[in-house]
């Protein structure tokens, strides 16, 4: 009896994750950490939003002339790849190795990674680059991992999460990365552990950038936590799949949905987090 | 007595339009082409939203390494200059060559074409390219049809869609394409039959890339109904437009409209598009 | 008595400048200026937006081989550096200089000025090339004033408006323009008299783009009144900082806010303006 379930005492390990997913949300609103976004010009406008309605700021400054002195000043860095260019490409790859060296978390967006050679190359450069996240759906994870291009959905994926797995937990042993998959279920690994975020709502996948914007949102959260990782990616997915159902209650379409998503994410309290999010070990 | 007019049998001529602009609208949610888009910076975000909501997969892929291999690929391409740069128009020209090649339909949005002899050349360059289909405001047809430079409102139109009429029609002729002019009534044009499409309200106007969204709407409706390029672009053009009706009522200015256009489009159902759509021939 | 203000007779210095500023959107609307953007790629969405709305005529263009064509058209120019590159500065100063040739206003919006020596230097050249108006936050104005490189918060301000003035003051005098930072208060000055716009609503800081759409507002502003320019900086940030107002009656958080706020934008009338714009002389 499906609804019996809310009069159970919660899982100890749910009840866990929940706790930590309002702690780390919590944490971004009062440091209000600094989070550089190299990314592509459609998503833009809403990471940035996403990140400002999260209580982190955003700074999209993609020029190779100012990375030098400007990265090892952010608390993280995020690289989408959505519309790469050979031109955006060095600058990519310079602000991954700042990142790196000045100890700040960085991750990577591999937007359709096995649309072409060139993207694929691309990604692959940027994975040698020691991301801390890498976050795709299924069949950008799945090229990623068997370096392969593949007929593409173009940005969409056309495979489920679930169906990446392996490919995320190889992806993860080979980088050292945490590696994060979107589906109905968001799937984290860090090569060993699977955790499952089952949050969301189906509608997301028909607003551009939702994807792109958990990504910067899992950068905002991993930089205030930088000893957890994994825990940091399954919060801010969980947390970002919250106010997509909260958001929900509210839509009437796409377009309303983005807007009551933002909203919800900015209003989101302590109780909303405890009781919504559902973060579970699959394996 | 205008609300009678119900109650009348619809002329045969406008329900076979109704029908079919249905009919494409249900292809394109059960096909969900890939549109690629090389467009401007001001409209990504709308267009891709746009190209989601009506069920198709937007990809804005525009750098020169990866056409060759993405491009051929796609169901149909949209080729924007709004934003034109000397560093894009390569990749512009590129991929409505692969396109044309593959036999992939592409369409032409010839932003601000008489704006500068820069901008007006690269337009009249790309419709050598043997675009599908051409659509633009009034001046901008006037524009490349006269091949003439003309002082400006800049991405507005000066010109009705009426005005631009021969225009479109000899546009068309000598280009091949089917040229859809967008305005209080859309005009579309193989050179000899002239269609209108009456859908659509003024605030439309007052929303940033409605012109460029429609365009790529055109591109997944020709993309899934090649033979009938001229029926498809009146019917994206309607549909657009009612979905701009629906959003209307429940619209309190230009950025609400804009949301409830889009929730509206991806709303829209048979009963909607059947009783709204109007399209005429006009000569 | 907070409310009995309401009762009280309005000081005849708040009614001159309300009536100035209804009177200049009234003539934005009326005249629907031609407003030029060489701005950032988060920011282009919304800044066309907030220009329609106003009644003004947006044109995103910056490209250098179409400058000296269109530039000259255009009723005025402006300038964002927010995601500056090496690739788009020199179409910022030759369009800058274009439109100071033609005797056109052009406005400044120095977007994280003080966030790299790449950037302070652009900034610093572009303010020699005689900006009309220089519009930024707390901390950008004090960077420039002060031309040096500072900690950053990225894009957003780690100082108040009020903490500026001495630098709005000091940079107004150096460089001709009139100078306005925005913050609780917004300030603008000529380098003597100094004027402070009280509208606005907190929220706004958490959209990304706020700042350089009032930007854009004010160059639509300054465009129809040359003579007075300082009255026209101060009514533009007023009106728009009045749609936040009335925009925050709607509400529910930053991504309503957006919608609300533009649609108030469009639909703001003389009652409301009159009513609702508090401007004043700080000294």
């Amino acid at each position: 009896m499906e609804s019996a379930s809310n009069y159970k005492e919660e899982e100890p390990e749910t009840t866990m994750w929940s706790q930590k997913a309002w702690a780390l949300l919590s944490t971004v609103r009062s440091q209000s950490p600094l989070i550089q976004c190299i990314t592509n010009f459609v998503s833009m406008d809403l990471m940035a939003n996403t990140l400002l309605s999260a209580g982190a700021s955003p700074a999209m400054l993609h020029t190779l002339e100012e990375l030098p002195e400007f990265t090892p000043q952010v608390h993280a860095l995020c690289v989408n790849v959505g519309t790469l260019s050979a031109g955006w490409l060095p600058a990519m790859k310079l602000a991954a190795e700042l990142a790196h060296k000045s100890g700040k978390p960085w991750v990577l967006d591999p937007v359709a990674a096995g649309a072409s050679s060139f993207r694929l190359k691309a990604c692959l450069e940027l994975v040698e680059l020691k991301p801390t996240v890498i976050r795709g759906n299924g069949s950008e994870i799945i090229s990623l991992a068997k370096a392969s291009v593949e007929p593409t959905k173009g940005v969409d994926s056309s495979h489920e999460s679930t169906d990446a797995v392996e490919s995320a937990k190889s992806l993860a042993q080979a980088s050292g990365a945490i590696v994060a998959v979107s589906g109905a279920v968001d799937i984290v690994t860090d090569g060993k552990r699977v955790v499952g975020a089952h949050n969301g709502v189906a509608m997301m996948t028909k607003i551009t950038a939702t994807g792109c914007s958990v990504t910067a949102l899992i950068a905002a959260f991993v930089s205030v936590d930088q000893s957890h990782v994994l825990e940091a990616t399954a919060s801010a997915l969980s947390v970002f799949g919250i106010a997509g159902e909260m958001g929900m209650k509210m839509a009437n379409g796409p377009a309303s949905l983005r807007m009551h998503l933002i909203d919800s994410l900015y209003g989101i309290d302590e109780v909303c987090v405890l009781s919504h999010a559902k973060i579970t070990s699959l394996s």
